[in-house]
């Protein structure tokens, strides 16, 4: 821990995210190139993340299971567009113990082939389906240029499977998966995330449509923060996954797979962050409290000691998360920007004064100063903090929310979107053409983000090439 | 899932439980050789094994991280012991992104190495000891002979590492993750566990001294379920963990290591199962009720239903795991003997006539036939179950804890430990020599369990080559 000072986001925005995942002890480097260490810190906010998708997808009724690391080289190469998309990101296992292996093994870059072999074993008839996996754990994309969370050659994620009937179920699961994404974003990180299609070029290498979640970060940059995929019978054509009708005919499947990794934290970073250091949001916050005592000689320590480790445990007897900072060789100064800086939504400041007027100070993250510091009574202090808390919460999504609002800009034909997508996200009627996106994307650096799922049903011209159109659509530079 | 016949443990324990593990759909074998596909049923079995012992983990102060995949071979080979231990099991990745990688990576056999190399980076003074982590992750040791669950080339576990300022520090975190292990196995899986100290050819590699928890299967050969490892300072000299001791002197830290992997569900499997499949013990099993709606025709279906919807309600929110086995497409005799199978604690069957009797039936797994059976009324449903459930708990417990004191041979120096092993497990004095350990092995196919710690300082002769002992000692065959 330290109390260095990050640089200003505004200054340098990937410095200040780079230092701040060092400092705020979220990860590390691995020792090996693009690999990262998830701290301790880092990874209690993970499990909080884990926790709320999983609640989600039981709730949805899906089950978790595990499937190999390796997966045979051939597999691969079963689906056309899939080993082309990710044939150059493979790690190859050559030797097994001691021995050179028949048949090169890679490590898992995504699941839908080991997956879907093991479907074509388990699934028979139309009672088997639909088959709805989860899977928690890692995978491996060797990544030339990295970036802690948001590109890492190992990264975390959930990888979710299923194997549908029907067309139509399979649609419904893909975009049900996008909704709990969203719901997630929005209710859990307060990362006001916005859906859609993603444009041909950008879907899933053997996907028939891939749907994401595009999250606006604090430099206006967008972030892909969780993708659903509709698999079309791609896969189950690959490694025959079918099963017999009720009229006892063998039928291809339908599957989909959904994804959602340890990028988000760094959305969760870059959308709530400021100068001072990180904010989270208090229902993913592995603190949602931290009490510093203050105190200046041994006599005022006792005084305030006792009251601080009564405050401890009300709030974890009513499951809030709470940590008490009695380290004696640093300051409540130094643990004032420690903590700030380490994003924890609420302080609680507890001296000699407050415990003689039977109060306690609260100090808000997420409003820095004496504006977000108040005086509170110890009287009913769950329900104070349980309402502070909310209120963060609901603050960090309404700011957020007004920042993505003011800066996506709605194009007409005369803007250059050279110049709008440095400032902001671009929205307006696009063609949908593969040659329009290839020079939008040279000539800006922008890409398609996503293709909304309501559309109006009108028509337009393309603010960037001038053909029709019958989609609005966002455009942005992105991580 | 199927109603064939399993063989008997008594003719064929072996194909008994390979054809268990697949048959109640715990496990599957992965399309690369030695993996293995761990199935919903089994991945829950596994999750409520991690949350008893997470739990156990951060009440005792530790917590979770993530720790990257990859090592480089040169990490390997820093500790001496370490390296000659592992090196015949490591899978080797040569290739990255189409380029033949500079150093060869490992994938993670055991994570001590790349950990210390982050501990290094991360410890300082004493004010940072100690440090608790642990991870939840998977391992890769290449296996010849495989065996779902026991022995795979990938399994899950979890690994904990602690670094600490003294010798002492580190023996007291390494017996109580032994005692946290035991604690875990006798109460939460019925598994009578013994627990001791390695004989130093069974210690792991690169430890100073190791620890062990040995559970009796129902063939009586012995299951090493969990491990601790008092380190020393291999690591620190190895890694350079040091610190800044109180005063200013720099000094190696004292490291530990612990683990517990999937293999704890084979020990589950043979110790409960018997004929019929599984027994789950209640507090780990994935559905600790199944109701079995009984009706011949829509009439008694109509009667039955509401009342099946209410009890599994009531279950749901009791917090009871509970599962209602609506097929229609098989008899009720055929969904007895499934989750029989499939060691489901406790079926509920719900008839018309018990509607009208306003009573349920019981049907106990662990008592087959019509001991376990009985009515009971629908009135304080919960508090029935629950205590059903309990004591269902409990019988599994006392009835493995006296099948292992029933089959545990008092040695003397007339016995033959060749014709022990066979039928049970030898205890009695045994000298410590490596020689002598080796001729046991090479005789009998019987290794050294554990050595218990509680030992009564009395001296005697060693039961199998004569010499001087002061020890008492477990043998037994192995997997």
């Amino acid at each position: 821990m330290s109390n260095d000072k990050l640089p200003s986001r505004k200054d340098n925005f990937a410095e200040w995210y780079n230092q701040l995942v060092i400092k705020a002890e979220l990860a590390d480097y691995a020792p090996v190139r693009g690999c990262m260490v998830v701290r301790p810190y880092g990874w209690a906010l993970w499990e909080n993340i884990k926790e709320a998708l999983d609640l989600r997808f039981k709730d949805s009724g899906h089950v978790n299971a595990a499937f190999p690391l390796f997966i045979p080289m051939s597999f691969m190469e079963k689906e056309k567009e899939h080993v082309q998309g990710f044939s150059p990101e493979l790690a190859v296992v050559t030797h097994g113990g001691g021995q050179k292996l028949e048949e090169p093994l890679i490590v898992r870059p995504t699941s839908e082939t080991v997956i879907g072999h093991m479907y074509s074993k388990w699934i028979n008839s139309y009672r088997d389906l639909p088959v709805l996996i989860n899977q928690w754990g890692s995978v491996v994309r060797w990544e030339m240029r990295t970036k802690l969370f948001l590109r890492t050659t190992e990264f975390y994620w959930q990888e979710g499977h299923t194997a549908h009937a029907t067309h139509e179920e399979a649609q419904e699961e893909t975009l049900r998966m996008l909704d709990v994404y969203e719901d997630f974003a929005i209710t859990e990180a307060a990362v006001p995330v916005l859906k859609g299609r993603k444009s041909d070029s950008e879907k899933f290498a053997g996907a028939l449509r891939s749907y994401t979640i595009e999250a606006m970060m604090g430099d206006k940059k967008a972030l892909q923060s969780g993708t659903s995929h509709n698999l079309g019978q791609n896969f189950a054509q690959a490694f025959d996954i079918m099963y017999l009708d009720k009229n006892n005919e063998r039928q291809y499947c339908w599957t989909t797979s959904w994804g959602l990794s340890t990028r988000f934290i760094g959305a969760i970073i870059m959308t709530h962050g400021d100068d001072q250091g990180l904010i989270l949001p208090p229902r993913l916050a592995p603190y949602q409290v931290v009490i510093v005592p203050i105190y200046r000689n041994d006599e005022e320590k006792s005084v305030v000691s006792p009251v601080v480790d009564q405050i401890k445990r009300q709030l974890k007897d009513a499951s809030i998360r709470v940590k008490v900072d009695d380290r004696e060789e640093v300051t409540p100064g130094f643990k004032f920007n420690d903590w700030e800086m380490r994003g924890v939504p609420l302080r609680i400041e507890v001296g000699p004064k407050d415990v003689s007027k039977n109060s306690v100070a609260f100090a808000r993250r997420d409003m820095p100063g004496k504006t977000g510091k108040s005086f509170v009574s110890q009287e009913n202090l769950i329900v104070r903090v349980n309402s502070s808390l909310e209120e963060i919460q609901k603050t960090l999504l309404k700011k957020a929310t007004s920042f993505r609002d003011q800066n996506i800009y709605e194009m007409t034909q005369s803007d250059n979107l050279n110049e709008v997508s440095l400032e902001s996200w671009a929205f307006g009627w696009w063609c949908g053409r593969e040659e329009c996106e290839t020079n939008i994307k040279s000539e800006t650096k922008a890409t398609n983000r996503c293709i909304p799922l309501n559309q109006s049903g009108q028509r337009g011209e393309c603010f960037f090439c001038g053909k029709p159109a019958t989609e609005k659509s966002y455009f942005a530079r992105a991580y």
